[in-house]
C-alpha cells in the first residue's frame, strides 16, 4: 500500500500513527471485545476517552483550569450562530474582524441575534489577501466580544499577530491553523475549531471557553445550543461523536508526542519556508497572490501563468500521488494545505515535484 | 480476539463485516492511499459515500423521489429543536404524543417555539408502561405537526401500531427502532434518527423529510438550523461527518444484504420471542414490568428478585462476554438491547445464560 501525499485541504491527513491504532483496535478496543464505535458513552472506557481528549486539549493549549473544553458538533458553522445566540441579543453588539470567506459567513448568522460592527474588512473587489494591521482595527469597547478567524483556508492567509481585545472577550474560529503553534491563550475567552483540519477527522467541534466567558452565556437556550448545557453535562447531554473523539484524542496524543505547539510550530515553519521558497524561487512561474506578511503556513496558494498549466500541474500531481492541490472552486489556482500531519519530506518531494515540473514546461 | 455479545442501548453493537471492512480500508481506502478521514468533502470519492448512502436509506425504508434524505449532527436531542424551530412560531401548535423520557424532552425543546399539545401521555407516577391505544390520542386537526417516538430505550416500550394524522403531518423519532421492521412510509412527513443504535455509530443523524412538508419549513433560520439549507446543500453546506456517514452506509449495505427490513423484523421477532419467553417462563424469577403489548423488540427490560440479584446477574453477564445489561441508572433493573447487528445466537445464548443463573440462584 502507498499512501498519498496529502494536501487536501479538509477533512485532511491525519497522521499514520493514528489510524494505525484505530486500525489495529477497530474490531476490539482495549480488549472489550468491541470497537470505540460500540461502547456506550456512559460506560467508563469510554467516559476516559472523552475526559482524556479534553484534558490533553487543554494541556497542549497551555489552558488552566478557568478553561472548559466541549465537544460540539456541526462544525464551525454551527458555531457561527451558537456564539451570537448565546451572548448577542436585543440592544448587544458584538465586534467582527472580516479577512475571509468564513468571517464573512459568521457575520451573516450573527447579524439574526443582534448588532454586528465590522472592526476591519480586508475584502478589496471580492478577494482577501491581506490581514489587518493592529492600527487598522476599529474596535468597540462596549461590544458583547470580538471574533475573528485566524487562517483562511481559501483564500491563503493567516493572522501573523495575535489581537488584544480585552476586556472585551476574544474569540476566534482557529478550525484551520489550531495548535499549528503556541497559542497567547490569555488574549482568549472562547476558541473553537472544527476538528477536520489539525486534530482529526470532521464530525466533532472543540470549543474551549473560559469560565467568565461561559458564566455570561445566556441559560435560555435550547438544550443544544446552549454553551452552558455543555459544560453542565460534560458534553454528554446526548450522545456525542464518540469515534470522532476517540480520533480527536489519539491525535492529541501525537501532537504531544511530538513535543507539543513548539514543535508543531518549528515542523510548520520549516515546511512553509520550503514551500513559498519554491515559490519564490521560481523566477515567476509560480505566483502567491497573497501579501507576504499574511501568507498562511497552512494553506499555500499560488498561481501558474495559465489555466491550462494549472489544470496539467493538479494532474501530473496526482500521478505523483500528491493529492488535493486544486484550488478551491471560488478562487482558482493551486493549493498545498499542509497541515500538522503533512509531514515535512511530504512538502519537500512536492517542492522537488514542483521544481520539476517547472523545468519541463517553463 | 473474542467479541463481545454487546447489548449497549446505543451506541450499540454494529455488524462485524462492516467493521471488518473499515477496518481493512483504515489505511487506503479503495486505492486512494488514503482513510475516508482523509479525503475531501467536495471529492467525487466522497460524494459516492454520502449519496449511496443516502440512496440507500430510501430504497430501504421503500421511499420515493418524493422524500429527501438530510444528514444532520447532535443527535436526536438537537431534532427535539430543529422541528419546531423550523415549523412553530407565534400562534402555531404541535401535537406531541408522550411515551417516554425522550418524547418528553422533545416536547421541552417544542415549547420554546410554540404552543403544544399532549395528544396522549401514558406517565404514571413517574414511569411509562404502556402505548396510548389508537382511540386514547386527542389530535388537533389544526396542529402544525404530531410528534412520537416509536420505541422508548429507557423504559422498554414500543409502538406496534402505526398512528396515522393526515392530513396533519406526521414526525416520528425512530432513533431506537428504524430499520428493525418495515416502515408503512405513507404516514409519514418526517422519519428521524440517531444512527448510533440501529445504523451505525454515533455523529450523524438521519432525517427523512417528504417535499411537500420540507416546502413548509420556516426559511428564515440559522443556516445550519434549517431543513432547506440541508437540503439544498445536499447535507454539505459545511463538512459533514464523513466517517459516521461512511460507517452508515456499510451498515445500509448490510441490513440490505441480508433482505431489507422484512428480514430484519423476522430476525428481530425470533429475538424477542426466545427473550421474552426466557422472561415469562422463569416462574416468576424474571418479570418484565412493561404492558404486553407494549413490550419492545429493541430494548427488553426485566427485574430479579432483588437488586442484589440483579447486581450478581450484571457481573455474570459481563464473565460471561454479555455486556452492556445494566438497566438505565433512573430505572434500574436489567435491559438487553438487541438492534439489528445483535444475532440471534448471540440473544439465544443469553437466554440460555439467563436460565443457567435462574437455576443457581432460585
Amino acid at each position: 500500500m502507498k499512501r498519498a501525499i496529502n494536501f487536501n485541504a479538509g477533512p485532511a491527513a491525519i497522521p499514520l500513527e493514528v489510524l494505525e491504532q484505530a486500525q489495529a483496535e477497530m474490531l476490539d478496543w482495549r480488549g472489550t471485545g468491541m470497537s470505540v464505535m460500540e461502547v456506550s458513552h456512559r460506560g467508563k472506557e469510554y467516559d476516559e476517552i472523552h475526559h482524556e481528549a479534553m484534558g490533553l486539549f487543554r494541556e497542549i493549549a497551555g489552558m488552566g483550569d478557568e478553561w472548559k473544553v466541549l465537544f460540539c458538533t456541526g462544525g464551525a458553522s454551527t458555531q457561527f450562530a451558537m456564539l451570537p445566540m448565546n451572548y448577542l441579543g436585543a440592544g448587544k453588539s458584538a465586534d467582527y474582524l472580516v479577512t475571509g470567506h468564513w468571517s464573512k459567513a459568521a457575520v451573516k448568522e450573527a447579524k439574526r441575534f443582534g448588532a454586528v460592527k465590522l472592526a476591519a474588512n480586508t475584502e478589496v473587489d471580492g478577494v482577501f489577501r491581506s490581514i489587518p494591521k493592529k492600527a487598522d482595527l476599529k474596535l468597540d469597547s462596549g461590544a458583547a466580544y470580538a471574533h475573528y478567524t485566524s487562517n483562511n483556508t481559501i483564500f491563503g492567509t493567516q493572522w501573523h499577530w495575535w489581537p488584544e481585545t480585552a476586556p472585551v472577550p476574544l474569540v476566534c474560529d482557529m478550525s484551520s491553523d489550531i495548535f499549528s503553534r503556541p497559542i497567547p491563550v490569555g488574549n482568549f475567552s472562547m476558541i473553537y475549531a472544527g476538528a477536520q483540519k489539525n486534530l482529526g477527522p470532521s464530525g466533532v467541534t472543540v470549543v474551549a471557553i473560559r469560565d467568565e466567558f461561559l458564566a455570561k452565556a445566556s441559560s435560555d437556550l435550547p438544550t443544544m445550543l446552549s454553551y452552558k448545557s455543555y459544560a453542565e453535562n460534560d458534553s454528554m447531554y446526548n450522545t456525542p461523536p464518540c469515534f470522532s473523539i476517540y480520533i480527536l484524542g489519539l491525535t492529541l496524543k501525537w501532537i504531544k508526542k511530538q513535543g507539543g505547539l513548539v514543535a508543531m510550530e518549528k515542523m510548520n515553519d520549516e515546511k512553509q519556508k520550503a514551500l513559498y521558497s519554491g515559490i519564490d524561487d521560481s523566477g515567476g512561474f509560480y505566483k502567491c497572490p497573497v501579501d507576504k506578511d499574511a501568507r498562511s503556513w497552512m494553506n499555500v496558494v499560488f498561481r501558474l501563468p495559465s489555466e491550462e498549466m494549472e489544470e496539467k500541474f493538479v494532474k501530473e500531481a496526482k500521478g505523483a500521488s500528491i493529492i488535493g492541490v486544486k484550488g478551491h472552486r471560488s478562487v482558482g489556482g493551486i493549493r498545498f494545505s499542509t497541515y500538522n500531519a503533512s509531514s515535512v519530506k511530504d512538502v519537500k518531494d512536492s517542492v522537488a515535484f514542483m521544481e520539476d515540473f517547472r523545468k519541463r514546461n517553463k
